[in-house]
Formats: structure tokens, sequence, C-alpha cells
């Protein structure tokens, strides 16, 4: 079970579990109603307390949820989980309960709603930080995080180690449903003037 | 020479060199002055007219050089620039000059005066979108992309492909000098419900 590899996140290495531009999905409940999308555009705002951008169409369900609640989460899905983001992230949830659709199984938050997919590697719980003029001209939302989540397996002592665990290496779209998985690690020196 | 393998990419695919989320190198001069620096946390904000937002500390040089000429370039760099991403990522060029300190080459842009790193994969022009109250509040930078150029070794008809250079994928920063390269593809199917 994946339950058991899951391990709190220190807020202040939050932001490490998006630093590396994964693709995420956002969900999102709202007065008995749910929704989950794929989201490429997310990235970390601030270090602590830790602070995130997404952008969100104004066509999609789930900004509609979020914008109702005021809190939302980002889930970081790996390679064994690519069907789902692409079927996640080219579905409406407005018309069908995708997590019943799709047999996708959550889990409770610490703090927020929303559900948390099970069988990703990382979550963050999210509380927006109203910024009307931001949201409406640019679909851009901004948020703190207030709870953090990895799978140990690959997470642990605030950095990514994917190491023996291909599938569970974070996914990072290019178009229309192909994905770049995330590869090896690299070490930059310090070069002398 | 890099300089042979650029090509210009259209405005419409220029989200797509940002959409995996590589960490990017932020140049803009200003006033006789130039400087350089990394930054990971920079995403696509909108397709076309595209649109891009990056987030920049206030102690930084190359912040005071954009907000006074209103322009920048997001250089996207490759694993053989690890120690350059590295380097300019962790000095400052209010006191030297980055690119004669560490022998850095550059080439002029299409539109604006900031400089464009050699050797990287994809560069894209930027023209910012004034919005005080986010910058100050949020360190945050929007802007429009006004041109894009790509290496097409790796970068062509709007998609990347890496097989066959592995010197040329893209950083993603995890922490302290420590990258993840971009890796292989994977491709996601559509459930049925």
């Amino acid at each position: 079970m994946t339950a058991s590899h899951r391990r709190p996140v220190p807020l202040s290495r939050a932001y490490r579990l998006l630093n590396h531009g994964p693709t995420v999905l956002v969900s999102a409940a709202h007065d008995g109603q749910r929704n989950i999308m794929a989201a490429a555009w997310a990235m970390p705002l601030d270090f602590e307390p830790p602070k995130i951008a997404v952008v969100l169409d104004k066509s999609t369900w789930t900004r509609q949820l979020l914008e109702g609640t005021g809190t939302f989460v980002l889930n970081v899905p790996c390679v064994a989980q690519a069907d789902i983001v692409q079927t996640v992230g080219s579905t409406s949830g407005q018309a069908l309960d995708k997590f019943a659709a799709y047999g996708l199984q959550t889990f409770v938050g610490e703090v927020v709603d929303a559900p948390l997919l099970e069988g990703c590697v990382a979550w963050l719980e999210c509380r927006l930080l109203p910024e009307p003029h931001t949201q409406q001209t640019y679909d851009l939302f901004l948020a703190e995080v207030v709870s953090a989540q990895a799978d140990e397996r690959v997470f642990s002592e605030g950095r990514w180690h994917f190491e023996g665990h291909d599938e569970l290496r974070t996914l990072h779209h290019v178009a229309g449903g192909n994905f770049l998985s995330i590869g090896d690690p690299v070490a930059g020196k310090q070069l002398d003037v």
C-alpha cells in the first residue's frame, strides 16, 4: 500500500517538491462536489512560509470549486499514473465524478477538504491567497502551502532520489499527452573566476 | 558552433520551451550594465500571445536591471552547463561582470537588449507586463514572450527530443547545486470510463 510510504514534509522543505518543475494534479472539493485536473503550469513562489503559483483556466470546474472553498491540493503524479494524468487533464468533471468514473482512490488531507490522490509521490495542501486582479486577468492563483507529504521511497531529508524507482519518477508535460519523466542527478560546481 | 543549430520557434509554440519545468537563466541589460542569474521558479502563463511568470528576489541585480529596461531573456540551460548554472546562481553580478569573469559567450537577440547565452538549448525574449503589486508583494514578474529560439537538435516542430543528446538535456534544480536532468518520453493514454 502506498499509504505506508507517506511521510510528512516539513513546510520549510515543501518548495522542493515542485522545484524541479513537475506537472501536477489539482484537486478541490466544495459543497459536496469534488474534482481533479492536470496542470503543467505550477511552481514554488516562496520558501517559508511556502507559497506556490498555479495557472487554472476559467473554463475548469476545479477552479470554480477552489474559488468556492478557498483551498485545494497539488498532487504530484508519477510515471505509473501517466494515463490518469492524461485522462483527468482531458475530461471535464462537471458532468461526471472523475474519481468514481476512473476508479481513483483518495485519502483525507491533514488540513484541507480536497481529496488527495493515492499513488502520487507528493501532496501539497494549499490555502488560496486571494488576488482577484491576478486571478481574473492572468488565470493565475497564488496560495500558501499549509501541509505537505511525500512518498519516502523517492523523497526524504529534503531531496528527491528516484534511483531504482522508475515508476515513481515525476512527469513533465510536453504536449498532448506526451510527457518526459525526470532523469538522473547532475551536480553543478562553482567555477573559479 | 551552437549558432548553426539555433532556429526560431513560432510564438504559438514558445510555451513548450518551459512546459516541462526546466531551471532557467535570466539575463538582463540596462544602461551599459548586464547580468545573468539562475531561477528555478519560472513557468508559462499563457499560450498566445505567450506569457511567462518568473520569481526574482529583491536582492538580485538582474531584477534591478530588468525593472530598469522592462525586458529580459529566459535562457534554458542544459547538462553541459551545470557548472555555469550553479556559478551564476550563487554569485552576485553587481560587483563583477559574470560574462567576462567566467568566459560566457553571448549573442544578440531579435528584439530585446539582454544578452542571450551561447550553449543553451532555448531562449525566450520577454517584455515585462508591469504589475507593481505582484512584483512587490510576491517577487513575481509576468511578461510577454516576444521572440523565441531553440536548438534544433533537441527541439523542433514544437517538441523536445533529447534522445542521443544527453549533454543537451535540460536541468531541473533540486537544491544547492544539485540538479536532475530531464529523462525519457512517457505517453499517457486516455482511460475509458
